[in-house]
């Protein structure tokens, strides 16, 4: 067993010692399946983003995560405020530019609030971050296309992202990759049919947040998150896609739920480059 | 084999050669079923209701589904927006008045929306196409009422409704109507029990949606998302009613993803009038 | 069988029988889970919340849930006037003050909601309670922490908020205590393992809804819903929770769905103190 895998273990112990609460300012398609994922693993949410309290909320809170998945203007203040709030407190952000490259409201906002807010981790698939970073990927909605899988090279973008905004960066995908600029980890759990599932990014950025609220080293908490997703993708699909879609869904939350560091270390599957 | 079911089967085979983008401007209360079965059929969705990017999103998309179930003032217009814009380019709209004749805010957005944009389809259920096409039906909330159902023509409705508004209208209930105002289908799956789920109507629009996202005939597009929902709602009845509500309503899901021509033939009552 | 149980037996029998509309203004977290528990009890939920149309919609309702749990300033002012219409045409309001105590925006959303409108049935946890009533408990968050559970008592501050409302409140937890003043009842029912679905007190608030929207006496209505959450919980904790979360949460939407005043009577634990 090798050091990451041990870290990533005491890093989810963490997580059900200390129950931590997360902050959640996110979109209204998988907001649910977020708070039960969060709740599985063992944190507590809290869905809050009306501007008058969101600072309030912030600063009871452990860790925030900031989804552009349905945003709007409203939101959007509500976002940057509760950020700069998290910076101020020194809690760890953690940004899901949903759909970025999508439209200019959205390339614009995850301009703003990289701008306005530093955050802890930075989770996407390639099309997303490949944008943010000013790669020129194709983007096809919110989830990444296959031209872009094939043609780019999700390894350098999660490099040169890292270093751009200075702080842990994820490509989600079929292999992960997570780099804090010096070191660049690969996972490869997980599932291509998890993108049959609508939010399964959204609840990984959940996980992530989760273990940012109880930890330390935010490349391993990336890790973490990254991990636990793919791992609980992989055994619902063994034990649950023959029954359909809405089957496999709900048996991610239940081997979130499950998950635990002797799971997690006969599973993962983690490599640093 | 009848050529309605023949072609049927082809528009679901398009679906999932060609995954198309489906936009989604909806409600928060079904919204998460709602991407997860344009999932499970094939296609991809995409949530975006603020109306600076709606126009953005529609020229990226293949169709657009508009569904009030819970309006407000700010969707309401990116609703308006998304749908000339869509109109302008020339792909389809699936419009969902969704609780018309409950309220004046619904039946003035229902009035409005007609007006603005050209609707390629119009699914709802026999109070509510009763309601926009002047017809004095009883509103009971967002559900039609038993009266409604045993005292009117849902047929005739159907047909005076396509004539009204010059396009695709379906009534959907006990049994489901289609007309364009020359052709009349109806179809007779689906079971009685799925309105003990919340949301069968609004996904059975997304349907309709990821259908004529990928095909050009919309009475086609329309027969094939109401019998899909109809045959996974009667498929899933048989399966999981026993069990109780939410594992029926996780069969739905379960069935809409492994729906293909071959149940389809087996299953799909349908019948030209 | 006691008379409460009887009671309960016949408020369960009602509901099934007028399947009443319940309005419900609520948070886009649990709000599918709301309106399908309301379904799986045998009432028909509506969901709005524009200013413009809540008036309307009440004016259809048999009762209104108001849920504070995503507020924000749009939503809070049509709560009040629903709230005030419901008042004005004579049908219950069920108030939940989901995470009252977590921020200046929802301590002043409450008190100005308790002016403002009166509250057929208060429910909350016991932080959330203790707060509105006046006890200083801590707050994590929406959920009621480990101290204020063990050193609170939270029979009394039910006790204490009817008498400072003037209605039925009721204190859900490990045990459950519903109080209208004069008389206090507590259920014993329900799991601990529930606190871990987000939403079960949501769902618990808009079964009592569902309750109060075919019955008058709301002491009762209160005793029901919570007895129904609480059955419902520990049967899908018998039979689902060795599989995860995400099955235990569809398991307690099976429950609720086949309960019926046999099972309510073999299982409830109500006792009137």
């Amino acid at each position: 067993m090798d050091n990451l895998t041990i870290e990533i273990g005491k890093a989810l112990n963490n997580i059900k010692e200390k129950k931590p609460l997360i902050h959640n300012i996110t979109n209204y398609v998988t907001v649910n399946d977020c708070a039960n994922v969060i709740l599985a693993i063992g944190a507590s949410p809290i869905m809050a983003d009306d501007i008058d309290e969101v600072e309030a909320i912030v600063s009871i809170s452990s860790a925030l995560v900031i989804n552009i998945g349905t945003l709007n203007k409203r939101t959007v203040l509500s976002m940057s405020t509760a950020g700069k709030m998290a910076n101020e407190k020194g809690i760890p952000v953690i940004f899901d530019p949903v759909g970025a490259g999508a439209s200019q409201l959205r390339n614009r906002t995850t301009d703003f609030l990289l701008e306005q807010v530093k955050m802890s981790v930075i989770r996407g698939n390639l099309s997303e971050i490949g944008f943010i970073t000013g790669f020129d990927t194709k983007s096809k909605g919110v989830d990444a296309s296959d031209d872009d899988i094939k043609n780019s090279n999700a390894c350098e973008i999660a490099k040169k992202a890292s270093e751009k905004f200075e702080t842990v960066v994820a490509i989600t995908g079929e292999k992960d990759f997570i780099s804090d600029g010096n070191k660049t980890i690969y996972i490869e759990n997980g599932n291509s049919a998890m993108s049959n599932i609508t939010g399964t990014g959204c609840m990984c950025s959940a996980l992530i947040g989760s273990f940012c609220g109880a930890n330390q080293n935010m490349i391993i908490c990336a890790a973490g998150g990254i991990a636990s997703m793919g791992i609980a993708g992989e055994i619902s699909y063994e034990n649950n896609f023959s029954k359909g879609f809405g089957s496999f869904h709900i048996g991610i939350i239940d081997e979130i739920s499950k998950l635990n560091s002797n799971i997690l270390n006969e599973r993962v599957k983690i490599h640093e480059i």
